[in-house]
């Protein structure tokens, strides 16, 4: 583990992490106890030497983990909570080079920070508890007809939440964006006809009032993840938020932006990945259900997968919708369409009311399986 | 729909073959059959001209249906077999702009090709039927007892399938390379106590004839997927070939490489997703189920996936291993190290046997949910 | 030349926009006339059907570019105008498959809407025309001393505009935002002083109407490419707009994102390419001067360079300074700090006044070679 | 400067270096001198104690350059070699949290290694030195005539080494894959007519000792550049070798496969940058020219550019080819051919032979401006 002879490439201080954390693993799929301090021993420390500081730790309440590298041994220190001063105490035993701790650049959504799962309640549904949320609604609001079909169909199928897009964010200036107030007005009316919460995008500060007045959740796309005075508009309202990754954001960078969300005194807010654009074309982006499970792993926040913009393809959104639950996201959120050829966006990946049907007993058994429900 | 009037972007005649076969969508996950032939009508085009055209492919035992776009109306033409002379009849049919054979650059490996899966025996263990493999074993075999114990374990935990390295590619020439053909021995010596087929990667053509002595699967390893001397070399075998997807490589690359294997006379080839590079560094690479899903429905080849270098990190191994199942894949294939830290390669991404027994009964659950079992 | 057989990947038909575009090419390095209209023959044609079609387009002051594929040839249509009916009138040709109207997504930033190169003045500052204007200054507005120390020595060494942030998008809230209005009366302060021009970013649509009181050149970050609201909102002032590049973006995206201004009315756009996100992590950004060559040749707009973000790297600011001017950038903008290693942020990848001023003659060295000069 | 405090994410190292660095910075553009060694003093160091740290680097005929952090003092030590009980010493000072050697895990082709840079004789064509190549002809050898045409044309607009495909890696097996040993006896001819070295790209190990008889300089395509037997089959050759940049391959990865090369005893390598994969669809790679001089600056090898596949449109080589030589690129690698449209390969990004013809003279004027010259 020759930690200090690498200095330009240092994966192996968080590979020293992951080595000490499992030894502290006894659960599966996901270990929720990461290392708060490592502390690295000079080549030449002895056994004594490494015993005063296991000694020290179990003093303090912490376990200390070994890691033995070809050259020098690391202690990974587990427990609740590391004292201020530990650092500087540990690095006067013999035989310590240095102690260090294991801070991430975000701290209120780090799991360190709080390791008790985040739950979101979006006007009385639960996000992020035991019970899976599904989310589904059209890609834009259409028309009255479209989107009380589709929110009665959604809710008889099992959905418990509906999303629809009211302003949308366009690459073109001169594709559809949206009905605007008209779509939050038929959004609240199918609320009220269903009971399903609504969730809806805002694409500019100056916007976040109106919507607010008739969303329950507050949707930020991916391509504002980090428009920082939108995050935190929306951390002002301290309604629940809908983070997107944005397309080619770094975990750390969506939990930074999040980050923004919650310093607001927000804490209500909802992940969700949606695919990243990676060099493969033969689907509209990557669905990244790695960071599903990293992100549950780093962060206390609910974590949602959409496997609709994951994909770009309504055949490949039912495979990807298990593969999310299985990867440990706390729901889904997915298009579908009354008559997707003639969606006026993203029909290609919008599943029919029919499929989404015949979809939803596929993820209550996936659920199960996995000892969730769907809400 | 205007697929004539955007020569330069075309996804719309994609996008056509998707909305067309929709339509004739009754199965979910998976729509195994895609239109074989789009007919562009002309904007001029009446109802009259479409039903003469809905005859003549009823003539043929084949349907239509049809895609109504702003300008024109496409005809996605499904069913068993397009006869060689229908692009021609139909263009001269009243109204037809034009038809357009559906084809892919790969032919052999293509589902249009052959619509049943394959299914690969490996010395009895079958891949690509209704069972799911699980493949297990260390990076690198490092001595007999490291091999002969993980072989034990594996087999008691229900893997079907032994793996391990002998010869290894690595970026640097200073690191632990393989020890091979003592490596080869030793996975012989495991396959006898365990009865476990061997898979194991050969690197160069003229290593083929000895790798293949001793192992049951060859592998081509995810640096190699473009060495096309060496995909024709173990095609020659006639053995079953494990190809890793390359780390940047396209969906359609990958299954012209299984090509170049296929196209040897050897249709034994098992696909195998294991992560592309993308921009994410907090994870080793970035795990592509969409890949799996798409690569199923494109080609009738089977696909397992490899989560350990998908993530690069032990702890993500579980939770995108049942994500993999959940995407579709045929299998699985995970490296296991009784002493992870001490391991010459991969560490970081092994599973300890305990983890991975503790971890195969929630496979073998997450199977049965998808009507599969274990193999 | 297989368009038409090859219905799902069709850069063939790129392809043939570029191997007809090739005999008209009489200048390097830079083609300004792409074929207007392609005219595909069917594989039956014949010689004087050919001939015929290219007989009429002469009637129309157009020239007919043939390219001969396996199958059929391809008539690329160069000229000043199409004429409204062409397609209709060729697709009654004897032999003629189809004619395409070569036309993108964007329009009003295209080269084929406006062949003539935009000029844009930025208080007297002219951009787009035959010399380079460099940009440079601080990453962000810190004190009085700071910025006037780097303003004056920016314009004693030559520069033509001066940068410096006051608001500042920043991954982390707790990182250094910038100093708000304060910095803006410092730039405006730094422009009396030298009489250079000011850029500097605008955030939100909110802030726009303060910015646009102090500065001459309003930017769009990278993060905010695709803020649309704001777009529009700068794209209403009227004021010159350098609008860089999304990290993810395509070259089609940016310049959708370019039409979104310039839709306004606002045709006083520069672009800027600093740099796209990919796996490669030894620089910050990679570079992509392809990008500057042909968002060159397919828009009027101008294009400019900025090498500290697109590397990162102080010491790779100069090679690829040089390199963007060879690749045809219409300017640079640069950071360039009195003290980087005390700068607030991005000190990395600040030149230091003294190799800015070294770095100067060189750039005018290269301007001149390509017959051009320094603003 | 926090390194201590910010343990999982370590770029502020290299930024350590980076900062050292410039001080001791003269030279434009390119910085030789890397710190070979930084000081980590604690936070509560004084004066003195750094004093005492450069009075002892001073005897060591060692420079230290201070980089002053918000929490505690760096140093950057430079100079010709570093005693290697340095470290040991220094960290027994007063004040001194640890010292860190800098190394790279490529060895041989570092410059730190070898601070001089390394000239590569071609058959009597010098590449690395003051001069640069240009190295021109077909993708690939198509017939006696295409050939001889291409190489009198290249000889007479000034190139100085012929490039020509005999056998041709392609992703699909039904392709055009080269003429073998008969391109080669081809290639052999046209140098004996005119006088240029041959480069031709070789495969597998076992077609080396072939195509060694005929070529001067070896080719390892980016497909192949981590096939480490061909890399040390080609090392033990003694022959020029020319080392593609692989699609996905980062630099650090690019020098570790030349570093196969010249473990071999086989100095003579040639780096070549040749585009890599990106999400952006518009050109056919993205050219790295960040890459280009980073791997000058890096290792001592000679590093040139390949401005056909890194754009894949033959008009962008022009401005992509200037754009290299400004980056520092020793020499460049370019597809002509005397008929583009009737290549059986790659056609869409070959020059004319009146392009290059027209071309030459640019390249000329731009490696004079770089005090260079074409060789």
């Amino acid at each position: 583990m020759k930690i200090l002879d690498l200095p330009i490439v240092t994966p192996s201080v968080e590979r020293a992490t992951e080595y000490a954390v499992r030894y502290v693993d006894s659960l599966l799929p996901l270990v929720k106890e990461d290392p708060r301090m490592i502390v690295v021993m000079r080549a030449t420390a002895t056994k004594q030497n490494i015993d005063a500081v296991q000694l020290r730790l179990a003093e303090h309440q912490l376990k200390g983990h070994l890691v033995y590298g070809e050259e020098r041994t690391i202690i990974g220190v587990v427990g609740a909570s590391i004292p201020p001063t530990l650092r500087e105490e540990l690095e006067r035993f013999d035989g310590v080079q240095e102690a260090v701790r294991i801070t991430r650049p975000y701290k209120l959504t780090a799991r360190e920070f709080q390791p008790k799962d985040t739950v979101v309640d979006v006007r009385g549904v639960k996000v992020g508890g035991n019970a899976c949320v599904v989310i589904a609604g059209p890609c834009a609001v259409e028309s009255e007809e479209q989107i009380m079909t589709t929110a009665l169909a959604a809710r008889e199928a099992g959905a418990s939440m509906l999303r629809g897009g009211a302003f949308k964010p366009r690459s073109s200036p001169y594709t559809f964006r949206g009905m605007g107030e008209d779509a939050l007005k038929l959004l609240a009316q199918a609320r009220d006809a269903t009971g399903l919460p609504v969730v809806t995008e805002v694409m500019t500060p100056t916007d976040v009032e109106l919507v607010a007045r008739y969303a329950d959740l507050l949707q930020i796309g991916a391509r504002n993840m980090q428009n920082y005075q939108l995050l935190e508009e929306v951390g002002r309202t301290g309604m629940p938020v809908l983070l997107k990754r944005g397309l080619s954001a770094t975990i750390e960078e969506w939990l930074l932006s999040a980050e923004y969300v919650v310093a607001q005194g927000n804490p209500n807010v909802i992940l969700c990945e949606r695919g990243i654009r990676t060099f493969e074309t033969a689907t509209r982006n990557t669905m990244d259900l790695n960071a599903v499970a990293l992100a549950k792993r780093r962060s206390h926040l609910p974590v949602i997968a959409d496997p609709s913009h994951g994909t770009g393809k309504w055949y490949l959104v039912p495979p990807l919708a298990l593969a999310a639950l299985g990867a440990g996201a706390d729901g889904l959120i997915m298009e579908i369409h009354p008559d997707p050829d003639r969606a006026k966006s993203d029909g290609g990946q919008s599943l029919t009311l029919e499929n989404f049907a015949a979809l939803m007993p596929r993820l209550a058994g996936q659920a199960r399986l996995l000892g969730r429900s769907i809400v």
